[in-house]
């Protein structure tokens, strides 16, 4: 005979429960052995004072769990249950991996991530979102092509053409999340192809430095100068693939003059099969002053130049839309690779992109926003030259989203990186984009990505005075 | 003195491409040299009989991007520039790599894929996805924590202590567009700790297998029997991850019992710390006739075992929401690895998720849809059932959106599937699922995975009858 004390007051579904837990529990611990018989459900009914169904709900519950077995017209037994270790316990996370939730509300910033959302058109994005879900209702019920819809990617193509001299078919375009996940899938050819020797600028992006040194890649930073990376160090470290930023070197902000990537392209051509060039092409929309810079891609013969392209910085960074354009040989490993990936963007806003560049205004928003960030670049420009005098150089190219600036102080990276935090204020030092250091880089100067896209102009001054503080308090 | 023919027909913008173009490719053909003088802007403009403007634009184009550099009150010169090797010239796509743009629309579908697209309240989704732009744009504008909205891992840590039994902190929640993604990163931590022998079901999830043998995992393929992999081939195969889906067996439908569970839970509680079980957990939501199993997590010790969680069958497939929640140890790690990883997810559809579970609707969606599914289900059985009589038994585990189903019949895999393109049906079979074969695996049968979530009743009759002529003509 089984005793449950039940709690009457809270209605069948979790009578049901009780009877549930109390047979699990005793099960568990072994006062119900393997091949006891539970009581017909009726009897235990009977015995409880409640419905046959609450006791039904719970040997089902049982059954299906894989607690007891049945035999026709005889009943149900308990199943014969390895004994679960008494050192099984519950553990917390250890406190040093707690995530620091105060607010930041009362922090300034000179991000360059950040971009400015009360500029962005989130009601002709929904407007379009909704067509994408009237026309595209079949393809957001399945997965897509690994690569991303067939059509957006025919759209994406067509765009390109036109603003980034990039010629290539819609078969070449591969969409994913991020600039990350995409590197991620050619480290993956790469390392199937034992292709690992990789190059990147220094200063550079350290994400995907970072990355590229958790899939082990060999890594060789090279250092840049006025132009970028140099022609003789590349042929040097004989890469197979070489990371570049030539529209608007991140973070530096130089533009590769057309002489620099024509070296680098002849280098590309004239060597074997496995070495390319990555061309992340990340903030390029945005060039003032002169019209777009064609892509090095453009001046490709399609077979040996990667090109890297986003929406974060023409869209919103928190869209998680990027692509990437492959040659015909790349591609066919793609697809050896990679045939049942699931490509990674939300479909949603695949189809979203899609008509809001077929209507026109995604280039309009462009056009737009351009005027705004140079509008705010002079600005701060003037703002910190002014208010730094002699003692700020800025690197002013015409291009971008941020710029470097030159501070000359006797304090070291290390202080102003502690002073930026009692000061609460967001900086990006150009030290944290160093992959490597050469010995005379910390000599009477602090140098800062300063990113003005996102400041608000009414907090420009209180920030520049909290800046001051920074470097020179 | 240049000669430039202008088509003045075209608008002054159209006036200074010709211009560049006509400089620029004189450049890059030697014509003209090093160090030749252009000639002044208003001289040029005089000769050519159009506005300064103009010419301007022209030479500004060509000083960005390095074609020409100035001397001040001197002019403008062309750059010693390298020369473009002959050989680079555009190549297309080969033809094997063009994508088949056939439209389906003729075709019929068993896919356990496709979800149904009819039946989602896109109408709900936007509303909440209109409160996310309010509440939350300042985070629209910037990229996450590298695990997401810590407000959403909180909303999604305390749904699935409920549902799930999986009690974490927000802290160990990693979002990610796909279970590809998050293993991908698994694997680097496990690549990165000499931890890369990982073991599979057989049959299993194939995308997993090719993902993990690209990252050149070491892999071991476990025979399922009627409850999952067998405890003593887990020991003896010794796994560093031991990938299982425990709630609703991919794609044979067996649920774990209890008794399994418990036998790899002692197993990998009681061996050394570079060992996990990594709980598959994607379609649980959907189980019929009893509650929800729990999951294997929830009798854990939270330091050993990997839970993966989707929103892809519960919202849409084509949205790319997943999750896993890790173990401390590996939280560490994680940590470690990726203090820089960029949140895959659209962080727009992240907090629109956060407001649709608040809500209470996504749980009343699941519950509508449950009852939706099992109706689907069981239509399906019946109809099969009925249409091939002795020659089907289904494998009838009333959970998730898929069941087995095994026709007796001579035909071979190879056979069916030609047959099924001829017909224009859409079938998986469990031979696609099998990571290895056993030697009498074809033996006069042929198993099917029959999704049931996507067909539309009016066509069920048509289906079973191409099916029949794939399996019996």
């Amino acid at each position: 005979m089984i005793n449950i004390y039940l709690d009457k007051s809270k209605g069948s579904d979790y009578l049901y429960k009780q009877i549930y837990n109390h047979l699990k529990q005793s099960i568990l611990e072994k006062k119900l052995s393997f091949g006891d018989k539970l009581p017909p459900k009726r009897r235990l009914s009977a015995q409880l004072n409640i419905s046959v169904n609450s006791v039904t709900n719970a040997y089902n519950q049982l059954y299906a769990e894989g607690y007891i077995y049945s035999i026709e017209k005889r009943g149900y037994f308990v199943e014969d249950i390895a004994f679960l270790d008494n050192n099984i316990k519950k553990s917390n996370i250890p406190k040093h991996l707690k995530e620091d939730l105060t607010p930041k509300d009362d922090w300034l910033t000179l991000s360059h991530i950040k971009s400015n959302n009360s500029k962005f058109p989130f009601l002709q994005w929904i407007k379009y979102q909704q067509k994408a879900i009237r026309e595209h209702g079949t393809e957001l019920a399945d997965i897509s092509h690994p690569q991303g819809p067939y059509v957006v990617r025919k759209k994406v193509a067509s765009m390109i053409a036109l603003t980034r001299g990039v010629k290539c078919e819609p078969e070449q375009i591969v969409f994913g999340s991020s600039t990350q996940t995409l590197v991620t899938q050619l480290s993956i050819i790469a390392m199937n192809l034992s292709a690992t020797k990789v190059a990147v600028e220094n200063p550079g992006y350290p994400r995907i430095f970072k990355l590229l040194k958790n899939l082990n890649m060999n890594i060789i930073p090279l250092d840049i100068d006025n132009q970028g990376v140099v022609i003789d160090e590349v042929k040097e470290a004989d890469p197979n693939f070489l990371f570049i930023t030539p529209s608007h070197q991140f973070p530096t902000g130089t533009i590769m003059p057309i002489s620099r990537r024509i070296q680098l392209l002849n280098w590309v051509t004239n060597i074997d099969e496995n070495h390319y060039i990555v061309e992340d092409d990340y903030d390029s929309e945005f060039i003032y002053n002169s019209d777009n810079i064609p892509s090095l891609y453009s001046l490709s013969d399609n077979e040996k130049v990667i090109y890297l392209g986003s929406f974060s910085k023409t869209l919103l960074p928190s869209f998680r839309i990027s692509y990437m354009v492959l040659p015909p040989i790349l591609l066919e490993k793609y697809k050896h690779f990679f045939s049942d990936w699931t490509q990674e963007c939300n479909l949603l806003q695949l189809y979203t992109l899609y008509h809001f560049i077929e209507s026109g205004e995604y280039q309009k928003h462009i056009k737009r926003m351009s005027k705004y960030y140079n509008y705010k670049r002079v600005r701060m420009i003037n703002a910190l030259s002014s208010f730094f005098k002699e003692k700020v150089f800025i690197h002013d190219i015409p291009a971008g989203l941020h710029f470097l600036a030159t501070f000359h102080t006797d304090k070291t990276y290390k202080t102003v990186k502690q002073k930026a935090k009692e000061e609460k204020l967001e900086i990006y030092t150009l030290e944290h984009y160093l992959i490597s250091k050469s010995k005379d880089f910390e000599k009477g100067k602090i140098q800062l990505i300063i990113g003005f896209s996102s400041i608000k102009e009414g907090v420009i001054p209180q920030t520049l005075e909290r800046l001051y503080n920074v470097l020179y308090k």
